[in-house]
């Protein structure tokens, strides 16, 4: 069943994960994307702000974006989004965290000028397994209408 | 050299890059982090709102932050930034499109708490070889004050 825009309701949507992280995976991220030292070298990580390896916050996203596909994208009407209202890098993505995502629909609200979609804006939170919240972040995504799905 | 805080002026910054963005490098990080049709295969994604095969927004922020750091943050004392103030994907990244990064300082203000620190706000556009717009963000960073740094 796909989901669409009248899938989205106000309030709690869904806990998704935990998805396990490597410090391969960080590592691997940081040497194409973010070289920065305290996000490939642990000794250069302890003398950082970060005090111990830690994952570039834009990996931190990407992996998010797994999440929420695997999580519900995959099985959606999604027609994509144009940015993010908020992104904060709350606390480092540590190696070996398992992290959940916690999503939230803010609001539903039918598109003014194209009455096939609908506007939804999600809140998420990424928390590691000790409950400590590691990224917050809230957008809008387009989602078709039920109606205007083609007919199978 | 060192950049630290006293280097970032208000004012146009720099322009980085022309960076190449191949099919390949498209399909193997929406492969990892954002499998949507739209990302991965050419037919899906001519029937998508995006009208043909395009990069994940997220791949294209991580390449963003590969041209900040090869641009200037390998040499700047930088301290890392809480997030994004704004984050906008205003045109989809194809393959083949060689893109450059634009970076302006707003803003550069002592941090009122820590004294070594300084906060300069960024605002970044990268564009594609014809100048249109792909990516419109803005953000907060730190940056050491020279009087901080470690004497060498």
């Amino acid at each position: 069943m796909t989901l669409t825009f009248e899938d989205f309701q106000p309030g709690h949507f869904g806990t998704f994960g935990p998805r396990h992280v490597t410090r391969e995976e960080i590592i691997a991220f940081a040497a194409e994307y973010d070289p920065q030292p305290m996000h490939l070298d642990e000794e250069a990580a302890k003398r950082s702000m970060l005090q111990g390896l830690a994952a570039s916050g834009w990996h931190l996203c990407s992996i998010m974006m797994r999440m929420l596909y695997d999580g519900f994208l995959h099985r959606a009407a999604s027609m994509g989004g144009p940015g993010m209202d908020e992104l904060n890098w709350v606390a480092p993505l540590r190696p070996g965290d398992d992290i959940t995502l916690d999503i939230t629909v803010l609001e539903a609200r039918a598109s003014k000028n194209r009455p096939q979609l609908g506007i939804v804006t999600f809140r998420a939170k990424i928390l590691n397994a000790s409950g400590q919240v590691l990224l917050d972040a809230k957008w809008p995504a387009m989602f078709q209408r039920r109606d205007a799905l083609p007919k199978t």
